[in-house]
Parts: structure tokens; C-alpha cells; sequence
């Protein structure tokens, strides 16, 4: 698979020098230890907000720091867990003095690394909880984890948690809300295609021409099911159903919802998505006044998408809505 | 090439669908003819921005659809020009009095049918000019146009010309601010992959398995040479020094840079990509005070991207990081 890119074991590091020369008004990059803060950050005051993951998921984490949202983002090498030692010089970089969440995507080895974080900065003095996001329904257990996996949810708890943190709120009720968005979302996806990680240089599984693999994890982990492609419609049908169903929304329930694409997928292409999304939602009577539709969490150059839903209540919808500065929030989400 | 779809033939129909449903608040969509138009249009004593052409390079021109921007975008089918049936509905329906401005990219079709529309328009009472853009250096004449091609030097002139026209400018002001945006940027691009229009189902061209093709056309067009791939720090150079060396920058210039996404790359690779710019940038002693970095202009699912500088004025930067309300522009870069 071609690649843009100079030296394959460079590719996070010259991303995050292309970073820090694009933005400097909105962020602050550490290239060793690596991470990305807001480069006004510290607030003092006011509650910080880290988190991180393997790269190449772009624009997660990094182009969710800014007002509003993420404090600091941990990049580890692609698909590889951000060590102990980022997110430690990140919460020290970000700590304003009244504490910092970590938001934590359900990986063995990101919760891992979060915990030995969260205990160093403890021994500095530093309060810090955490949430973990694990929305994925598609499997029970996978390739990288113990449970769950996090994806899509969270971009919604990413900006919920910094929109509480960012309107003043205590450790514990930015921890609440966060926790609240984290049980009330849930994700599924598909690939049309493979994806390749730059230092392996082949695909990352293999997938027939006319095949999908449905229930897909972000790394290219084994879905549900691998069965031929669909029309958009049954495609859509297969994955939202599943995550419908497991949030237990009923009819009057209002969800936001997240048409993601992996990467790969044209834009018009979520947009056929979203049409048969906005079926299903309404002939369970549910109402969607918040979407997203484009980019947000992806698997390097994979072909697919998934799709989210969060139930909201007044608050989270709120907080969804609230005003946030950062590369990858759209302008245009605040209007709904 | 794998689609997520139903009806080759619906690609669009469909997308609009989904637009519709997913934001009511912010779009209104016609789906006969077809057009996308701001909610809260037409604006009185406002004038209004028309821009249009062939779907596919999503998010252009849609996503620039809100307050700021455009207040109608007209698609036609996939990499088709809009009919003029199409630019004369949406002219009536934004049309607040104040005359309307067409931002049309350098194709044959889109430009014959903007200029039969404006006669239809005209024929209205509605006061009608346009401006036409025509950044890419590539290559001087190609299939589908006399003269250079319109690509991603427009997403800066719907941006500037949509907030001189919120700002309440007149008609002769906006249409002066945009030929100047216009005359003041260029571009050019390279595909590593090509794309497959919906309706053919086979790639618009082969390249071989480790090829480049500079100066590519947004519709996959011929440009300027085919070679093997080549670092991403090389392929900067080879695309980047056309465009400045055109644009004849100097040092101490001020310059908005786009790093646009063809559709297929990952965001991480366009900060590859950013790093050199920068360098590139550094070595000619150039400020660029303005960046975006995605997928601003694409060619469905192409593999490549392209580099846009605008040579800015105060005004001009101003304009650029003036507030918007789309689905595409980000909060994050006002903060430059």
C-alpha cells in the first residue's frame, strides 16, 4: 500500500513536527516525551482533560485539544499505546490545580498505561481520576482487550467532558458526566478494506474484493462476520440495529449520532449512510438532533465506516452543543 | 473498487437525503432541482453566494453551505457539471436583494452553465456576477477545460467572499474581494491512487503499484508526469515549489496554506506533508500565519493530496478568519 510519508518509524514524529508548524496559536507539541497540549494550557482552576491511543485514528485525539475540549493529547506510535511517561508529562503540563481526568479508550495496554500515569501523578500531588470508554457492541473480548472496545463514543465523551470542565465543574462532576456519556454510547463498524500500518508495509488483514468484514475494530481487529458486500442500506441495517438495540433506547428517546468514516470512505458515501441512519432512527420513533458525519475516528486509510449513537438527556445534549475550539470540531454542529 | 452504496445511479440523490435528514438546522435541501441552501435563507439586503459543480469532491462545495459562506451550493452528478436549471433555483431561492455572486471553478461545463443561469437570473431582475477560479499550476489546458482548472484555492474564495458578504458589502465589493482572492492563489496536486466514479465502476486510470502522478486533475485528468512514488518530503518539493514559484512570493510574504486530503489519505500523512510545507515555507523566508490541513477539496476516494497558498493581505486574512457556521469549516482556526 503506498504511503506519503518519509521514513516509515518517523511518520508520527514528522506528523507532530507538521503539527506544531501549522498550529501554533492553538497548540502546544512535546515531541519528547510526545504530546500535544493547548497552548494556553494550564488553566488554572480549572479541571484538565488528557487523553490519547495509538496514532494513525487522526483527527483522535489530537484535533479534539483545544477550548472546550481535550487539555492535552498522548500519541503513541501508530496502533501502540502512548507510554507512562507521555501521559505523565502531559498531566503535569496541563494540571491547573484542580485535578485531571484521563478519557481512556478500552485497550489493555492504554488502561494500563493511564493507571501507572494516574499513580506518578499522584505521588506529585496531583488529583486524577479517570473514565473508560468501551462502546464497541460488536464483540465481547478481541485481539487487544479485555471487554469492550472503545471507539466512536469517544469523540461524544471527549467534548462532553470538556465542555463541563471547560464551564467551571469539580473533578467529580466532569468524572460524572463523562462516566454518564461513556454508559449511554454505543458503536459498531464495517471495512470494505484492509488498512496498513507504516512500519509493517502490508495489509493488516486480508479482505476479498467483494467482501466486508462487519463488527470491524479500529486496529483491523476481527469483526462479527465476514460476508460479501452490501448495499449501503443493509450495510447500515446490520451495524446500527445492533447498537440501537444494546443502548435500549425507546421510541421519544433523543440520541446524537456520529456517521463516522474510517478513512478511506468518500464523504458522499456517509452521507448514503447517513439517509438510511435517519430511516431506522425514525421508524423506532427516535429523535437525532445532533450528527456528525465525516472523519472522526479512523483506521489509517481502511474503507468503511461506523456509526454511534448516544442517548442523550438535557444536559449531555447541552454539553454536545457547547462551544469548543479545536482542528477537527466542525463550526457548523452548534447550529442544530 | 468497493462502494459503500445502493444505486450507482442514486449516489447523489441519496446523499442529499442524508444532508437533509441529518441538518435540518442549518440546511435546507432541494432535492429537484438540486440544490443546498442555508436554512435561513434568503437574507434580506444581503448578498448572496452561489457556488456549485460536480459531486464527488465532498466536502466542496456542501460543506461550505452556512452563515460566513455560501448560502447555496449546487451539486451535479458525480464529477458533472450542475445544469442550469439547478443554479437558477438556487439563485431565487438565496437571492435577498442585494444581488447574488457566482464562485465557479475553471471547467468548460460549470462555467457554460453558470453563465446561462446568470442570463436566466438576469432575466429575474436579479443582479448577477461571477468570478472564476483558476488556481492550478499543473498544467495550462486539460480534458475537461480551457486554461487552468478551478481546485483547491476555491475553498479560500468561498471563505472570503462569504464573510465580506455577512459583513454586508456590496455586491461590486465582494465581487472585487473574491477575483482578488482568486488572483492571489495557486495550486497544484499528486494521486498515488485513482478514484472510481460510481456509475463506471472501473478506475478512471491505472498507475502502477509504485507511481505517483504529478499535477493530477480533480477528476483524475492528466498532469503533468508520471513517475515513481517518491518520499513525501520530495513530493512537497516537486508540488510546492511550482506553486509559490507561480504565485511569485517573496520573502516576508504572507501566505494561508492548504494541505487538502484527495480523499483517500490519512490525515496523519497530509502532517507529514505539512512538515516540509513548512520547511519549504521556512527556507523562503514566507510567514503562514493560516493553515488547514484535511479533507477540504477531494476526488472520492483518491489517494494523494494537493497544496494551495493564497499570498495574503490584511483583508484578506482577516476575511479568512472571519467566524463560519458549515459542516466542514473547523472551530480551531480562527484561533491562528
Amino acid at each position: 500500500m503506498k504511503k506519503l510519508i518519509n521514513d516509515p518509524n518517523a511518520v508520527v514524529a514528522d506528523a507532530l513536527s507538521g503539527l506544531a508548524a501549522a498550529h501554533p496559536g492553538l497548540l502546544y507539541v512535546s515531541h519528547v516525551p510526545a504530546y500535544v497540549r493547548r497552548a494556553d494550557a494550564p488553566i488554572a482552576g480549572k479541571v484538565a482533560l488528557v487523553s490519547g491511543g495509538g496514532s494513525g485514528h487522526e483527527p483522535l485525539h489530537t484535533g479534539y485539544v483545544g477550548p472546550g475540549m481535550l487539555d492535552a493529547a498522548c500519541p503513541g506510535q501508530v496502533f501502540t499505546s502512548p507510554t507512562p511517561d507521555q501521559i505523565h508529562a502531559a498531566t503535569l503540563a496541563v494540571s491547573g490545580g484542580a485535578g485531571v481526568l484521563y478519557v481512556v479508550k478500552n485497550y489493555t495496554g492504554d488502561v494500563l498505561n493511564f493507571e501507572v500515569a494516574q499513580e506518578l501523578a499522584r505521588g506529585d500531588g496531583i488529583e486524577v481520576e479517570s473514565v473508560v470508554v468501551a462502546d464497541d457492541v460488536a464483540v465481547r473480548d478481541s485481539l487487544y482487550t479485555a471487554g469492550r472496545r472503545g471507539v466512536g463514543g469517544t469523540v461524544f465523551v471527549e467534548k462532553i467532558a470538556g465542555a463541563k470542565a471547560e464551564a467551571g465543574a469539580t473533578l467529580a462532576e466532569v468524572r460524572a458526566v463523562a462516566e454518564r456519556a461513556a454508559t449511554n454510547v454505543r458503536s459498531m463498524g464495517v471495512a470494505l478494506t484492509s488498512c496498513a500500518v507504516p512500519a509493517v508495509g502490508r495489509p493488516t488483514f486480508d479482505l476479498g474484493d467483494d467482501e466486508m468484514e462487519v463488527g470491524i475494530g479500529i486496529h483491523g481487529e476481527p469483526g462479527r462476520s465476514r460476508m460479501p458486500l452490501r448495499p449501503a442500506d443493509d450495510v447500515v441495517d446490520m451495524i446500527m440495529e445492533p447498537v440501537l438495540d444494546d443502548l435500549g433506547v425507546v421510541a421519544g428517546d433523543e440520541v446524537a449520532v456520529l456517521v463516522n468514516g474510517m478513512g478511506g470512505t468518500p464523504l458522499i458515501e456517509l452521507y448514503v449512510a447517513a439517509k438510511r441512519v435517519a430511516e431506522v432512527l425514525a421508524s423506532r420513533r427516535l429523535e437525532a438532533p445532533i450528527w456528525l458525519v465525516g472523519n472522526y475516528i479512523t483506521s489509517l486509510e481502511m474503507a468503511g465506516l461506523s456509526l454511534t449513537a448516544l442517548r442523550l438527556d438535557a444536559e449531555l445534549k447541552a454539553l454536545v452543543l457547547a462551544p469548543a475550539r479545536t482542528l477537527a470540531w466542525p463550526t457548523g454542529v452548534a447550529t442544530q
